[in-house]
Protein backbone atom coordinates (compact mmCIF):
# COMPACT_ATOMS: atom_id res chain seq x y z
CA UNK A 1 0.00 0.00 0.00
CA UNK A 2 1.13 3.41 -0.89
CA UNK A 3 0.58 6.18 1.37
CA UNK A 4 0.27 10.28 0.00
CA UNK A 5 2.79 12.81 1.52
CA UNK A 6 2.73 16.09 0.48
CA UNK A 7 1.72 14.56 -3.07
CA UNK A 8 3.95 11.70 -3.74
CA UNK A 9 3.21 8.00 -3.19
CA UNK A 10 5.55 7.02 -0.55
CA UNK A 11 5.99 2.95 -0.48
CA UNK A 12 7.36 1.04 1.65
CA UNK A 13 9.84 -1.95 -0.01
CA UNK A 14 11.89 -0.77 -1.24
CA UNK A 15 11.00 2.41 0.29
CA UNK A 16 10.27 5.05 -2.50
CA UNK A 17 8.87 8.00 -3.31
CA UNK A 18 6.68 8.14 -6.54
CA UNK A 19 5.41 11.45 -8.30
CA UNK A 20 4.10 12.20 -11.51
CA UNK A 21 4.47 15.86 -13.15
CA UNK A 22 3.19 17.11 -16.21
CA UNK A 23 3.42 19.83 -18.68
CA UNK A 24 1.86 21.47 -21.31
CA UNK A 25 4.89 22.06 -23.68
CA UNK A 26 8.23 20.05 -24.27
CA UNK A 27 10.28 22.99 -23.24
CA UNK A 28 8.73 23.09 -19.98
CA UNK A 29 9.39 19.07 -19.55
CA UNK A 30 13.25 19.90 -20.66
CA UNK A 31 13.62 22.96 -18.45
CA UNK A 32 12.05 20.96 -15.49
CA UNK A 33 14.78 18.32 -16.64
CA UNK A 34 17.78 20.38 -16.61
CA UNK A 35 16.60 22.07 -13.01
CA UNK A 36 16.14 18.58 -11.50
CA UNK A 37 19.41 17.37 -12.84
CA UNK A 38 21.40 20.88 -11.51
CA UNK A 39 19.78 20.42 -8.44
CA UNK A 40 20.66 16.91 -7.67
CA UNK A 41 23.85 17.24 -8.61
CA UNK A 42 24.36 20.35 -5.70
CA UNK A 43 22.76 18.11 -3.28
CA UNK A 44 24.35 14.87 -4.38
CA UNK A 45 21.17 13.14 -4.91
CA UNK A 46 20.16 11.52 -7.86
CA UNK A 47 16.10 9.40 -8.55
CA UNK A 48 16.65 6.02 -8.80
CA UNK A 49 14.61 6.17 -11.93
CA UNK A 50 13.13 9.52 -14.50
CA UNK A 51 10.86 8.47 -16.83
CA UNK A 52 9.70 11.10 -19.44
CA UNK A 53 8.18 11.95 -22.62
CA UNK A 54 7.77 15.03 -24.06
CA UNK A 55 4.49 16.33 -21.69
CA UNK A 56 5.38 14.77 -18.58
CA UNK A 57 8.32 13.53 -16.10
CA UNK A 58 7.84 10.59 -13.41
CA UNK A 59 9.93 10.80 -10.81
CA UNK A 60 10.75 7.67 -8.47
CA UNK A 61 13.25 8.49 -5.22
CA UNK A 62 14.87 5.58 -3.62
CA UNK A 63 17.64 5.43 -0.65
CA UNK A 64 20.48 4.40 -2.50
CA UNK A 65 21.68 1.66 -0.24
CA UNK A 66 18.09 0.27 0.77
CA UNK A 67 17.92 1.78 3.57
CA UNK A 68 14.72 4.46 5.31
CA UNK A 69 14.73 7.60 3.23
CA UNK A 70 15.95 10.13 4.91
CA UNK A 71 14.82 14.15 5.90
CA UNK A 72 17.39 14.58 3.00
CA UNK A 73 15.25 12.70 0.56
CA UNK A 74 11.78 14.07 1.59
CA UNK A 75 13.70 18.01 1.47
CA UNK A 76 15.04 16.55 -2.65
CA UNK A 77 11.08 15.68 -3.36
CA UNK A 78 9.92 19.27 -2.05
CA UNK A 79 12.73 20.71 -4.05
CA UNK A 80 11.59 18.79 -7.18
CA UNK A 81 8.01 19.33 -6.75
CA UNK A 82 8.96 23.46 -6.39
CA UNK A 83 11.13 23.38 -9.80
CA UNK A 84 7.84 21.63 -11.70
CA UNK A 85 5.64 24.08 -10.04
CA UNK A 86 8.16 26.62 -11.28
CA UNK A 87 8.15 25.42 -14.88
CA UNK A 88 4.59 25.95 -15.10
CA UNK A 89 3.71 22.05 -14.14
CA UNK A 90 0.96 19.92 -12.28
CA UNK A 91 2.56 17.00 -9.56
CA UNK A 92 -0.70 14.49 -9.98
CA UNK B 1 7.82 -10.14 -32.35
CA UNK B 2 10.63 -7.86 -32.06
CA UNK B 3 13.47 -7.71 -34.63
CA UNK B 4 16.88 -6.20 -34.51
CA UNK B 5 17.92 -3.47 -36.53
CA UNK B 6 21.08 -1.82 -36.18
CA UNK B 7 21.14 -2.75 -31.75
CA UNK B 8 17.68 -1.58 -31.50
CA UNK B 9 14.50 -3.57 -31.75
CA UNK B 10 11.98 -2.84 -33.63
CA UNK B 11 7.95 -3.15 -33.16
CA UNK B 12 5.25 -2.93 -34.84
CA UNK B 13 2.10 -2.21 -33.51
CA UNK B 14 2.52 0.86 -32.74
CA UNK B 15 5.58 1.16 -34.69
CA UNK B 16 8.55 1.91 -32.35
CA UNK B 17 12.36 1.48 -31.65
CA UNK B 18 13.66 0.24 -28.40
CA UNK B 19 17.18 0.58 -27.37
CA UNK B 20 18.79 0.37 -23.72
CA UNK B 21 22.17 2.17 -23.50
CA UNK B 22 24.39 1.32 -20.25
CA UNK B 23 27.06 3.70 -18.95
CA UNK B 24 29.57 3.08 -16.09
CA UNK B 25 29.22 6.67 -14.48
CA UNK B 26 26.34 9.00 -13.85
CA UNK B 27 28.45 12.05 -15.20
CA UNK B 28 28.32 9.78 -18.65
CA UNK B 29 24.40 9.29 -18.61
CA UNK B 30 24.43 12.90 -18.03
CA UNK B 31 26.41 14.30 -20.83
CA UNK B 32 24.90 11.42 -23.21
CA UNK B 33 21.28 12.53 -21.99
CA UNK B 34 22.22 16.38 -22.69
CA UNK B 35 23.48 15.27 -26.25
CA UNK B 36 19.99 13.28 -26.87
CA UNK B 37 17.82 16.07 -26.17
CA UNK B 38 20.34 18.91 -27.66
CA UNK B 39 19.94 16.20 -30.91
CA UNK B 40 16.20 16.21 -30.66
CA UNK B 41 15.90 19.53 -30.95
CA UNK B 42 18.39 20.06 -33.68
CA UNK B 43 15.99 17.50 -35.91
CA UNK B 44 12.74 18.22 -34.15
CA UNK B 45 12.05 14.51 -32.94
CA UNK B 46 11.79 13.86 -29.77
CA UNK B 47 11.68 9.99 -28.60
CA UNK B 48 8.46 8.84 -27.17
CA UNK B 49 10.05 7.86 -23.96
CA UNK B 50 13.14 7.82 -22.13
CA UNK B 51 13.77 5.98 -18.85
CA UNK B 52 16.54 6.59 -16.92
CA UNK B 53 18.61 6.08 -13.92
CA UNK B 54 22.08 6.86 -12.66
CA UNK B 55 23.96 4.50 -15.57
CA UNK B 56 21.61 3.23 -17.91
CA UNK B 57 19.21 5.05 -20.67
CA UNK B 58 16.15 3.13 -22.21
CA UNK B 59 15.25 5.60 -25.73
CA UNK B 60 11.59 4.89 -27.37
CA UNK B 61 11.05 6.30 -30.46
CA UNK B 62 7.81 6.15 -32.18
CA UNK B 63 6.54 7.82 -34.99
CA UNK B 64 4.36 11.06 -33.48
CA UNK B 65 0.69 10.16 -34.99
CA UNK B 66 1.07 6.70 -34.98
CA UNK B 67 2.28 6.46 -38.76
CA UNK B 68 5.26 4.40 -39.80
CA UNK B 69 8.48 5.11 -38.50
CA UNK B 70 10.56 7.08 -41.75
CA UNK B 71 13.85 7.20 -42.54
CA UNK B 72 14.09 10.53 -40.35
CA UNK B 73 13.66 8.12 -37.35
CA UNK B 74 16.20 6.05 -38.48
CA UNK B 75 18.84 8.39 -38.75
CA UNK B 76 17.75 10.11 -35.40
CA UNK B 77 18.13 6.13 -33.96
CA UNK B 78 21.71 5.99 -35.45
CA UNK B 79 22.26 9.51 -34.31
CA UNK B 80 21.59 8.46 -30.74
CA UNK B 81 23.64 5.15 -30.94
CA UNK B 82 26.89 7.10 -31.70
CA UNK B 83 26.11 9.62 -29.09
CA UNK B 84 26.20 7.13 -26.23
CA UNK B 85 29.09 5.38 -28.16
CA UNK B 86 30.96 8.95 -27.72
CA UNK B 87 29.97 9.01 -24.12
CA UNK B 88 31.69 5.53 -23.56
CA UNK B 89 28.01 3.34 -23.49
CA UNK B 90 27.51 0.56 -24.31
CA UNK B 91 24.19 -0.27 -26.42
CA UNK B 92 22.53 -3.90 -25.03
Amino acid sequence: MAEVWEGWERRDRPPTLFRRFTFERYAQTRDFLDALAAAGEACGLHPQNINFGTTYVNVTLEAADNSALSGAHEAFARQIAALALAQGGTGA
